[in-house]
This record gives C-alpha cells, structure tokens and sequence, in this order.
C-alpha cells in the first residue's frame, strides 16, 4: 500500500512541467538555497543566510556499486516548490508545540545518457537552516543498488572554528576537540582514548556529526541529520586545504555503503544556521524532519527518572558479575559468587526503597542477568540470554515489591555488541519485560559488533536499532539506546524512544582519571543533543573519593551544576545517578532533583555559548512552574537574568541552588548554597557561577 | 555443570605418567594409526591398512590470530590409550543396532616455551578407519582465541584416482569430477556452473569433502568430518606435487577462521579406508564420532514420505511467487495476481487428495508465503516473515482439509541466504507450525548469506544450523535443510534433523539442461551421503518434455532407476518428487513409491563401486520384507545376486521393478517391467540395468 502511494505522488510530481535553467532556488526568512549544475553538469546546492555565506556551491550525489550511479553529469527535467505552514504536538518534548514552517524545492534530475536514471534532490528551506535528501523514484533501471560513496559536500567558506570528535565507526565516546577546520587531525585523541571500548577510525580528517562550527563573524553552523533509516551514518571527511567536508558513510562487512530499494530516499543532510547561538539549541528543525509519530496508543509513554544499581559498578564498590571470573566453579560446576555483585535482591530493595520515598519512578538494575563474568572483549556471540537472572537476584519477588512500592524496575539488556544474539532473543526477552511489568528498558552495545566486520554506525546496525525499537514499541516498552548511533530526530517518529546516549556520559567521570572537562557539557547540547535527548546520568553529589583504588579521581564539575545539568541536557529520562546514601547526606539539595520534571511546556534558551556556558529555563508539563539551569566551563561567570518568561504579575518563589562563594571544580566541588527568594516576571537575578561550576532554580508560584 | 566435568575428567587425563618416547599408536583389525612428533617437533600422524599406507606421516596443529598458537614444535607430556566396544540404537536409520568399537590413543602436547599452552590431540581407530581431533583443555594461557589455520594434512601415499567438487564456500551444487590428485583444478567447473546460485571457490586446488579416493592397487579411502560443531567446514588444498591434502577452513567475514573459547574441540577429522567398496557405504564411523542424541522423548519424530507442490515449479510451469513481479500493483497498492501461482488452495488439495489417497503422510507446500517476487539475487535481508501466506493459500482451511485426510502440510521456510532475517523470525515461524500442526519443516538458503561476508559453510553459518535444529527440536518440528553446510552426522544427536541437500539433488535435472549425468547418483553415497541422509528428491516418472520452454530436456536416468533411488540413496525424508497426473499415468511403478519404506532394521550393501555401480537392499522396520535398489552409470550392466539376505527356509514374493529390454536413460527412459517371482534365501536373481538405468525390487513373504 505504501508503495503504492509513493508512486502516485512521484508521477503527479513528474507530471509538472519542466522548469527553465539552472538555478533554481528556495528561501525561507533570511535563509536561501540554491541549485545548479556544474560546469562539468554536476549538481551543486549552495546555502546562503543573508548576505553571508553559509555553505559555497558543494557537490551533490552518490556512486553505485554496479556503475551508472549519479557521480556523472545530470539534467534537470523539472522541479516543484512548495511552502508548508503546520504545527504539531509532540508526544513529549521541550515544547509543547512546534511549528514545521518550509519551502520545499524538488529537482527532479535524469543521467543524459542511458539507461537515463533519474534522482530527485528535496530541499526543505526553514528560518533556521536547511535540510535535503535524495529520492530515488521508482523506475525501470533502478531496483536494488548498492551505494558504495555518497558525494555529497559542504563547502565552507572560511576556515571556521569547530567543535569536534573523530569519525569513528563504532563510537562517539570521545572528548570534544576545539579547532579551526584547517586542523583537525584525530590521530591522537583516537590513539589516546583507550579508555573507550571500540574504536575505528581510519580517517584521521574525519569527524563525526553533528558538527558544531563557529564563523569569525559570529555565524553559527551546525551540519547533521534527520531520520537516519535503512542507511550508515554520515560522517564528514574534512579536506583541510580547501575546507570541504565531504560526506563519508560508514561502510558494512563487505566494503560497501548501503544496499538500497527504489524507491529510496536517505536521511536528511542538515545545515541549521544562526547568528545567534541559543537559537542553534531551540532549532526544531532535525525534529521536523523525521516522520510523525508512528505509534497510535501513546498513553503508556511516560517520561521519568530512575535511580539505578549502576554507579556503584562504575566506580568499583561492586560489580556486575556474580562470580569473580567464569572459571570460578563450586564442586557442582555452579558459579562461586564473589560477595560483590551489586545486583542483589538485599542491594535493590535498598534502591527501591529510597526511590519510593523520594518519588523516583524507576528503578535501573545492572547485572542482575548471567553473563557478567566474561561479557566483554571476546568478540563472542553468545553472552547473554536476557531472561536469565543470576541466583542472588529474585525477579518476581523484586517486581512486585517495587510495585507495592509505587515503583518500576527498569530492564537492562547489555549485548557486548553481538547484535545477532540480542535479535534470536528480542522475543523472548521483552516478553520477559512484559510478564514481570518492566516499562523501559536500557540497552547497551559495549563491545565489536557481532555480525563481525559490521560496525555501530554502519547500515546494519542502524536498521538493528530501529528493529529493536519497532519491537520495544509492541511490546509497550520505553527504550534508552546506550552504544548506538548517535541519534538524528527519531524519536519523533518512536517516541517510547525516550533518550539514548551515543556521547561520553558523566561515566566517564567514573571509570577514568582523564574524566569529562569542564567545557563538556556546554558543548553536548550544541553537538550530541541535536539529534535528540541523551541519558547523561547527571545528579552526582558526591565528587570525589567515590572510585575505589582512585581517591583522587573526580568530577570535573561542582555539585550545584551537576543539578544545572538536568535543565541544560534535555532528557525526558533522566537518572539521578549517585548512590543513595550520597544523596541522603544532602537531602536540600537533593530536592531540586525530586522536584525537577522529565516533560516541558516550554524551553527558552537565555544564554548560550558552545564551549562556554548554557543557561536554560523550561517550564514544567502543565504547570506554571519554571525551572533553569546555569553552567559554566571552567570559567567562573556570572550570569544576569531577566525573567520575563515568568507569568507577568504572579509571584514566585525562586529557589537557587548555586555555587558556594569559595565553591570551584577542582579545590571545592560540593559547596554549594540554597538560598529562595519572592521574584515576579521583573525581577531580575544574577547568578554566580564557579569555575566549573552551575546553577539550578526553580520558580514556583506563591500560594 | 558441564564444564565443570570436562575439567574433571581432564585433570583425569593429566594424571596419567607422561609416556615414553613417540611414536604412539593405536590400532583396530588392519587399521593402524601412529603419532610421532617429525624432526621439527611438529606432531605428525599415519594411518595404515595392513601393510598398506593410507595416510603417510602428515602435519598436525593450528595458527591463532595473538600468536602463540600450535604451528610451531610441541613436545608429548603425555598419552592414554582406551578401548571401548559398545552398541547403541539409532532413532531411526539404516540398520537397528550400530557397534561402537574403537581404540582411543590421545596424545598431551605442551610449547616447550613460555606459556606452555597445552593441545591435545585424540585418536579414535576403527576397524574401517580413523577419527581425530584437536582438544584445547582448560587451562591459564588459553582462554578465547582465533584460529586462522588449521594445519592438518592428509599426505597421501600415491596419485590416486578422486570424485571430488570444488572445494566452494557457499555451495556443494557441482557435478563431481573424476581425475588423479594430481590433475585436480576446479576453475573451469566453477565458472561453468552458472545454474548454481552463488559460487566462491577462490582456491583452484580446494575440494570439498567428503572426498572420495580410490589407489590403484584397489584401496578405498574417504575424507571427511564428523561433528561439525562450532566450528567452519574443512575443505581440502591439494597439492599436486606432493600429493598433501591440507584443511582449509572456511574463512569468516573478517578473514580469520573460527573463534573459539577453551575448552573446547574441533570436529573429528575423519578417515574411511577398506579393501571393499561395499564396506564404505556401510561404515557408522562418522556416526559413531558423533553425540548421541540430544531429544530425550523421540515418538514425535517419524521417518516419512511426501508429495509437494515443487517439481510443477521446479519444471516452469508454475512460480512461487503470486504475481509477475513485485511491481506489479492494482489501484490498491496490492499485488496482481498473475494466474501462475502453484500454492493455491484449490492446487494444494489436489495434492492432498493424491497423498492421502496413497497413504504418502507429508504435502510439502513452496511459494506459500508472501516475499517470492523479488526473493533472489539481490542480496536484501528482510525478504520473507515466514508467517504470511499469499492471499490464495488459505492456512487455517488447508491444515484442516489435510488433517480429516489423515495428511499432514510440511513447512517450507526459504530464507534466499538471509539468515539474520531468519534468525529474527525463529520464534515466530516455529509457534506458526505449532498453532498449525506442522510435523516438518524444509528450509533453504539460496542466495549469498547474510551477514554480509560470512558463507554457507562457515563458523557463523554452521552455528546457524545448529540454532535453527535446536529451536526446532524444542518446538518438535522435524526437520530438512537445503543448501546448508554439507552433514557430518549430526542426526545421530539431533535425530529430529531428517535430512538435507547440500548437494545436486535432482532438481538440477529441472531447471537445467546440464542436468545431473547418469554416473551422479553412483557417486553420491560415496561422497556427500557419508555425512547423512540426502533429499535428493527422486521419483521422477516423465522423464523428458517436462520443462516449459525446453522440450528436449530430460532426466538422465531411466524410471526404474528413478525407483531404485528410493533404496540406493538412504534418507528417513523422501519425496515423491512428479506431478500426481504423472504417477497417476503409472499406477504399477508407483506402487513401488507406495510401499518403500524410509526406516529399516538392516542394509547390505550387495555391489558397488562410485562412478559406477550400487546394489543395496534393506529390510523394513520391524518387518521381514526387503527393499532392493540397483543402479548403473551410463552403462549397460548385469547385476547377479544372491538372496542370502533372506530369513532362511521362507518364500517371498519378489516384484522386480526393471528397465524394459529396449530402455536407455537417452532414447528411451521411461520403457520399464515388472515382473513377479516367489524366491527364497537359496534363490538367485540377475538384473539387467539399462544404460543409466536400474532396477527395484521388493521382497515380501508369500503369506
């Protein structure tokens, strides 16, 4: 039926009359795209805001296994504009309302030649950026194709500067790299990064999306894209003399790009432009691409926060295996169980309990399944069988405490990357979640991928992903992807897909000395979450001293801006990641974390500088409470506000959480002062931020 | 539980006083094998017969990706020798009662350097030949591992006479080829076999096994596998000049061979040798080498006949697939019809009445499910959901005509070589057969596997079966593979695994004017029955003007032989592979279809030489008739026989089953006679065999 549909649209398409010369052209606000052919009959799109330059005339196509792909010259046989104007509600989200507001121009070009196969470029023209794809219609001599190079480039205009990490095929785990474009060079940080699991990068000028780039005047890029499906990752090849980011897909197995069935179309390319850098993170533009929501029953997707059996393996105080190693055998060939393992009924009820009390709704349980005692670096394809819990840890006696409680466990699923074992037992395991009531699951792919010589970003994997989601979404399970692609919008379309995380996570504040830097998480929200929410694990009261065999290991961050995070770094899931008993020595602070909401109204984004600082207030889901986040890099600042956001003429009560006076990431992370105060839609307030240090508050109307 | 005995019993082993110097040796009857490390320190062996060389001093070891493997010189630390004769009874098979009865020599080996990992290397002899395998025990320095080669090598001792195939991959479709060791090249075989759907034969040197070979002084030799677990199927390289035939694993998608965790152990690499070719359709070494069976209750697994709407498509006048193309779509966006579907309701009745109304218990369905119109050749991984049935096959309807017909449907699952795909769907398909009464499922693998880069008869793909067999086992489905790895007598531990292909069945005679030439079937029990039972698909009784659009091709046997078939090539799995008008054209040939039975308390092999000639009868399960099959290459023969075989001292009513006098597989195939005789043990019996013909025979006590 689909396919159908599509080819009646692509005819009627077709059925417009051709249109005159090259260029052609579509516009929205100050944005403006531009189409033409190459003297050498290329396609070529430009990108213009204003008057400035935003992308010089790049390359457009893509090179087919079997030849007679669209790398050659190509005409144009006609186009179609059109301008839609709508709004839709998202199921969850930062807003409660987002306006989908483009031009859209199609090209519709054929090879001048035999067997004249024909492509159709789509650019979709927004006030904030521009986003393009290639269709491929149905046609005689095109059916199944393999790409095996995506031409597509971004020509930049100046050597700007970028916010980058390395291409890598399998992870985005890596710190942020600040450089012009001239030199970017990821032999070092990829060498270096041993610390992270997989890693494959043998492009040393390449660099992941999205890319954040930042023009000497002041001009605000960010190139990704949209709904990845059925495709590899895009990365960008950065050509470092004549500042060309060329397209470079994750390959498969076989050395291959994609396999592919017209009629096709990829992922949107997305340039998002401002001159303005809070309105780089408002842009709803990536959101706007992906497809509507494919779920009809929406009611059983719930945002939430969870506490977790988690950090305490992290930081080496247990572990998530029962026994010391696999070869730890009693006389009946059973698992010796080393005393350490976390996930144990006792150890949860503890979790529980705490959750319960402080109305956390969920409850993640790392470990609980066999497997832990050899799960990682063998490359091996059966670790897990996702149903089977270790002796220590009682399933049914655990879910229904927790449900008397008030409270969710949420499933863990590690696959060490053996995707194929995780798919034989898909079934089986989220029958598993639906028998016991789990209501969200948390999966992780650490580890090279199985099939072996696929790779996280590759097209494989991305249909992995959304497989596991499509069968998350019938089986009415909430899903946190960690180890996947990095995400491009998806969400829209799977919103039971709260958040994943495809970035270094506040674990690695954990696991290494190296940690996260200061700057981090002011640049997250500029590259990672453009794509969609992240499951960062914020909430860390407790910041140093906490990693056993490294007691000077630290967070590199106070604890007033570990709270600022769960406003800065939007997720409508979002942990409260220390152990309970850290949170129990610091019960006021805690409560910005009790009271923080996972689901907004509204977002305004009143400061923000990649690398520097973020400020972000949101307005809690159907209520006039308003709560902000303030961080800095390692920086000390302060930070003026108006609060205009506020309902003119109501009074609040404002309650800061900020940094101590003498507070600083390094000497003095955990002091931090509460202070409240009455404050209407006039007031104004300053907020002192220490180096590395945040702030949180939260507005609520006075009774 | 299980690893923890292992480990038991190989400290067991350790205890044991190392032995004395090398060589080691084994024996049984005329075999005898000898262990000794060469002037290198590399472990050798030989097998001997009598006086004569079967194998002479060849390498032994294998090469791990990290190095440090077993390639270089080794020293003994130890041995054991045991003998064991015991008997067991096989589910169903060829004979009721088989006797284990070997000597076991295994041989300790250690690095003499640092780690001093250790190998054992475990000989099984048989009075009718070898078995070995590598055993990695437990132990600190070897834990997971690769293996990129396998350094085994059968030296032989002269040029002998081989029936091999390339040594491919993907697949074991070849004709076989006649020539010295010394003559073996496959290229052009390969790039001739067009009619074969995927062929990789990088090695122009590599055959596959079983490889049969035969010295001039009139020694027999068989080389093959028992066991396949875990593991890639080993071909052999040979060298020409040395006569050496060297494993050559099946490669992964990452060009390694096997990834392998300790402890663990390879197949047995098997070595059939007698005097007598009789004796090497009758050895049980290879089962013998194999677990017994893993399915405790087995009264649902039942040896069986069956029709199936297959050869009709097989021959062009019909297709799987439900309409002409997948394209072509109504205004509904659903697929036309084209007329020329074989699975209708309508169609599959008709079969159904003719199974039942000859008490033939299976109807194999093809083409039942949605996917077929663009199924092949384009390398995509979601082709088929194995549940969906075109709009004509009405599955509730049919399972229950079937069932008040006393009949039962077989399954058919085409996965077109996407075993991920299939994987995904295991649970699924196999609660479809359950909630449907399927008994018996046949699945096939035609098209290049995914995952990408992987191959039919490598590590992932075997264990691929392997899976596959055990969901079914579980949902008591019995089972028939096409197109997998070739067997290794693995339906002696899964016994629920009937049968396979993983050869040129008779299809071939269908589809292509090649076909399969009259000598094929003479070699086939040498070669690819020795591993296990083949659903070659015999029976076919319209021998030539069968093909639309190829009016002049023929099946290259005569009817009789066609008949024949069903005894000389053993499977408990049997099709009656024509049409039902064409049977229906010769009800006293069918009778003979009608009354063979596919499970049996005894086999002699009466007469045989590949290439040439077979001559094998069987008494029914629990019954005193006897079944005889005679058939010849493209020669005319006289085949005398004794009927010893007969219970002494009783009379039976032979029903002879021959080529007409005039018959020729050529000019004149479907000429046959049957004549009717009372015979006793005393009696004897000449039967003429056409060229390409052959003869059945049944036996049944005058009453």
């Amino acid at each position: 039926m689909r396919k159908y549909l599509l080819l009646t649209l692509l005819a009627a398409a077709y059925s417009a009359a051709a249109q005159g010369p090259t260029p052609l052209s579509a516009s929205q606000g100050r944005v403006k795209l531009t189409f033409a052919l190459n003297a050498a009959g290329h396609p070529t799109y430009a990108v213009a805001y204003g008057t400035r330059p935003v992308v010089n005339a790049s390359r457009l196509g893509l090179a087919l296994q079997e030849g007679g792909g669209f790398d050659g010259p190509l005409e144009v046989t006609g186009s179609d504009i059109k301008d839609v104007d709508d709004t839709w509600q998202p199921v969850w989200g930062e807003v409660k309302s987002i306006r989908n507001h483009y031009q859209q121009l199609t090209v519709h070009l054929r090879q001048p030649a035999a067997p004249g196969r024909q492509l159709d470029v789509v650019f979709r023209v927004f006030t904030d950026g521009v986003g393009f794809r290639y269709e491929f219609p149905h046609q005689p001599h095109l059916d199944y194709f393999v790409v095996t190079d995506e031409l597509t480039e971004f020509a930049m205009p100046a050597d700007h500067r970028a916010f980058w990490i390395p291409g890598d095929y399998d992870t985005n785990e890596y710190i942020y790299t600040r450089s012009r474009l001239s030199e970017v060079d990821n032999a070092a940080m990829v060498k270096n990064s041993t610390n992270i699991a997989v890693r494959v990068a043998p492009d040393p000028q390449a660099v992941a999306t999205p890319l954040m780039l930042k023009a000497d005047d002041g001009l605000y890029v960010n190139i990704h894209e949209a709904a990845l499906v059925d495709y590899p990752a895009m990365q960008l090849h950065v050509d470092r003399a004549s500042l060309r980011l060329k397209a470079s897909l994750v390959p498969n197995a076989v050395g291959s790009m994609a396999f592919l069935h017209a009629p096709f179309h990829t992922p949107w390319r997305t340039i998002i432009v401002s001159d303005n850098a809070p309105d780089m993170l408002a842009s709803k533009l990536i959101l706007n691409l992906n497809e509507p929501s494919k779920i009809g029953e929406t009611n059983w997707i719930k945002p939430m926060k969870f506490v977790g059996v988690w950090w305490e393996m992290q930081t080496g105080h247990s572990t998530w295996s029962y026994a010391a190693s696999a070869d730890t055998l009693d006389a009946q060939g059973q698992l010796i169980p080393s005393g350490r393992h976390a996930a144990n009924t006792a150890n949860v009820k503890r979790y529980i309990d705490f959750a319960a009390k402080n109305d956390i709704p969920g409850v993640l349980v790392e470990g609980w399944n066999t497997g832990w005692e050899d799960w990682f670096g063998y490359w091996k394809e059966y670790v897990f069988d996702f149903v089977t819990p270790y002796p220590d840890f009682d399933v049914p006696g655990l879910t229904s405490y927790a449900k008397s409680k008030g409270v969710s466990l949420i499933m863990h699923n590690e696959t060490s990357g053996s995707a194929t074992n995780y798919d034989q037992h898909l079934d089986s395991a989220y029958q598993f979640m639906n028998r016991y009531g789990y209501p969200a699951v948390k999966t992780g792919y650490v580890g090279r991928i199985i099939p072996r010589g696929e790779h996280h970003d590759g097209q494989w994997m991305v249909n992995h992903y959304n497989r596991v989601a499509e069968v998350a979404a019938r089986s009415r399970v909430m899903i946190d992807m960690h180890e996947p692609v990095r995400p491009t919008g998806l969400h829209r379309t799977y919103p039971h897909w709260l958040a994943g995380e495809a970035a270094r996570g506040n674990e690695y504040n954990a696991f290494t000395d190296q940690g996260n830097p200061p700057e981090h998480e002011t640049i997250l929200p500029f590259t990672r979450l453009m794509g969609g929410p992240m499951d960062y694990t914020p909430g860390i009261f407790k910041l140093k001293g906490y990693a056993v065999g490294a007691p000077e290991r630290q967070v590199h961050t106070t604890l007033a801006k570990q709270l600022a995070l769960y406003v800065t770094l939007y997720s409508p899931l979002q942990m409260a990641a220390d152990l309970p008993e850290n949170y129990e020595a610091h019960p006021d602070a805690f409560q910005f974390i009790k009271d923080v909401p996972v689901d907004w109204d509204d977002t305004r984004i009143l400061a923000a500088e990649p690398g520097e600082y973020i400020t972000t207030v949101r307005q809690a889901k159907g209520k006039d409470e308003w709560y902000l986040g303030s961080i800095s890099n390692e920086k000390p600042r302060k930070q003026p506000l108006k609060l205009t956001f506020l309902t003119p003429g109501r009074r609040y009560e404002a309650t800061i959480y900020a940094d101590a006076k003498n507070a600083d990431w390094q000497k003095n992370p955990e002091a931090y002062q509460i202070t409240k105060k009455v404050v209407t839609s006039r007031s104004t307030l300053t907020l002192e931020l220490a180096p590395g240090g945040g702030a949180a508050v939260s507005f609520k109307p006075v009774k």
